[in-house]
C-alpha cells in the first residue's frame, strides 16, 4: 500500500487546486490512497527567533508518516504562495531532521491562464532540491483554463484531464514505491 | 531627492540581511534616503476569502509612496522566505492597481554559505516580471560568509562589500530617476 | 528614431518564431524600423582557446550599432536554443565589451503547445542580468498553439495576436528611448 | 558494475570543468567507471531542417549505453555553454527516443567566482525534466574558486573537494542503481 498526502498551496474555499488535488485522489490507482490536509498553511509567518508552533510540529509529523507527498502548487506573482513556502519554512527546520529528506514528492497546478502554473512548480522544483526530495519529473500536471474543467461544485468534468490524473497517479505510485527505503 | 524604501524578508531579529539593508541606507548618495520597515511581513497568510488587513493595505500604501524599493531578499530553502512573498501576495491585488507596478527595485541579500542568495533572488526577479517592476540587473549585491562581515552589533566592517554597497546605492538612485513618471 | 535589430533564435527555414518576429516588424510605430538577422546564429561552437570568427565580429558589431534588440526565443528542452545560447557565449567576450551592456531588450516567442516558451524566456531575462541589459518586463508575447496564428506562407492571421504585437512594439520603443544614452 | 559517461560542457583544452570530472572519475567506487568524452559538443547548429550528423548518432549511442551520465556544467552567461545545450538539442529528437529519457544523471560545476555554477546547473535541472531523467539532488558540487583547488596539470589537489567528490561518486552510484530498469 502506499499512503500519500496532498497539500494544497491555496486556502481559498472554492481553490481549484483543491479541486484538482481531490481529483487526483479519486483516480489514484487500488493499492494507493490519500489524505488531503485542510488548513495546514494558517501558520504564522515563520522567525526562527519563536518557539515551532504545534501545528508545525503536526504538520510535520503528517508529513513524515507519508509514503510521498502531492503539491497542489497555485501560481501566484510567478511563483508559489507565500503561504505554501512559509510552511516549507517551518517544516524545514533543523535542515537535517526535515520531513522532506528523501521523501518522494509530486507536483500539480491549475490556473485560469494558459501557463497551468509553470512558473510555481518550477520554483518549487529549485525548493525540493535543497531538502533532497525526490520529484517526480513526468508527467507533469499543469492545467490551464482551469475553470473550464469544474463544475460548480468543484468536482472534475474533463475526461482528457481525468486520463492525465490517472496516468500520474499510476506513475507516482509506482515512484513511490522505488524510492521506499530498504 | 530620490526616497527609498527598504524591506527585508527576515523577521529575526539579528538578521545579517537587515543589518544589510542598514548598511545600504547608510552608504546612499547625499541625495537619497532610505526608510525601512520593521514588522511589515507578520501578515496573516493570504487567503483571496478574506478582507484586506489593515496592515496590508498601510502597506501598499507606504510602498507607493516610495521611489523605489530596496529588499533585503534572505534564502530559505533554496527561495525567498514565504513570509516575504505573502506579503507580495497580499499587496499585489488587485493585479492593475498593485504598488510594485512599475516601481524602481532593486535586490541585495546575505547568507553565511557561498551563495549569497543568488537562488533566492534569482526568484525575486521573477516575481517582479510579473508586477511589472523595473528591477536593477547590476551590480548584484550577493554577499558570502556574511556573518564574517557584521560586527556583534551588526555594522558593517567590511571595506570591499561597503564599496561594493557605496556603488549599489548611487546606481539605484540613478536608475529610480531615469524611470521617475514624467 | 528607434533602429531595433531582430534575432531569431531558430534556424529552420519554417520557423514560427522567425514568422513571430517578422510580424513585429510590420507593426512597429511610425518612428521604428527592425532589422531582421538572418543566419547570424550558424556559427562554430564557442571555445575560448580560439580566435574569434569574423562571423561573431561583425554580429558584434550589428548588435551595438541598433538601440535596442527583439530576440524571438524559441524553447527547445525547456530552455533557449543551443545555437542562440552559443551566439551569447561569443559575443559576450570581452564581457566588460559585450555589445548586450546596457542595451535595451525584449523577448518574444512561439511554440505550438500551450507554454508559449515560458521557460524559455525565464532563463534568457537571467541571462540579460549578466550582461546588464535592461530587458522589458511587459508586455510578454508568449504565443500558444502559434500554428494556428500563421498561414502557409508565414502570415499572421489571428487579430488578438496583432493587438499584442502592436502594444509590445509601441511599449518597446518607449523603453529604448528611456534607456538611450545621454 | 555502475558503467558511468561524463560529458563536458566546455571545449576549452584547460577547462577546470574537464579536470574536475576526471577528478570525479579518480574517485568513484570500486564498482563503477566513467568514460570521458572528448569533443562530442564540437557539432554543427541544430536545425530541424537537417539531416542527423554521423556524430550525433554516435553520441547518441554512447549516452544510451551509458548507465548514467555526469555533466560537467560550466557557467557562461549564468547559464549552460551553447555547445552543451545545442548537443542536447540535437541529442533529443526524437523526443520519444531520447537517450536521456529515464536516464539517471548527475550534475558538478567549477568556477573561478563564488557562485560555483549554482545559476548554470539549475538551468540544467529545468533541461533534464523535460527529458524525463532523474536527476540526484544531493550532494551538489558546486565548487567555487576553482582555479585555488588545481595544480597546473589539472590534478585536484584540495582534500575537501576530493572528499566532496568521493561522497559525490558513491551517492550517484546508488542513486544510479537505483533506478536500474527491471
Amino acid at each position: 500500500m502506499v499512503a500519500l498526502l496532498g497539500i494544497c498551496g491555496s486556502l481559498r474555499r472554492a481553490s481549484l487546486n483543491r479541486a484538482l488535488l481531490q481529483a487526483v485522489a479519486e483516480n489514484l490507482p487500488a493499492d494507493s490512497t490519500m489524505q488531503l490536509l485542510d488548513g495546514a498553511l494558517d501558520l504564522p509567518i515563520f522567525n526562527s527567533d519563536q518557539v515551532e508552533p504545534a501545528a508545525v510540529t503536526h504538520l510535520k509529523d503528517t508529513m513524515r508518516a507519508a509514503d510521498g507527498i502531492v503539491f497542489a502548487v497555485p501560481e501566484y506573482n510567478y511563483s508559489i504562495p507565500g503561504g505554501l513556502k512559509n510552511a516549507l519554512d517551518w517544516i524545514s527546520r533543523p535542515v537535517v531532521a526535515s520531513p522532506l529528506r528523501g521523501k518522494p514528492c509530486a507536483l500539480i497546478g491549475a490556473a485560469s491562464g494558459m501557463s497551468g502554473t509553470i512558473r510555481a512548480q518550477t520554483h518549487m522544483r529549485h525548493i525540493l532540491v535543497f531538502s533532497d526530495s525526490p520529484c517526480m519529473n513526468q508527467p507533469e500536471v499543469l492545467i490551464p483554463r482551469a475553470q473550464e474543467r469544474f463544475d460548480a461544485e468543484g468536482k472534475l468534468n474533463d475526461e482528457s484531464t481525468r486520463a492525465l490524473l490517472v496516468r500520474f497517479g499510476a506513475t507516482f505510485a509506482a515512484f513511490v514505491q522505488r524510492h521506499k527505503p530498504g
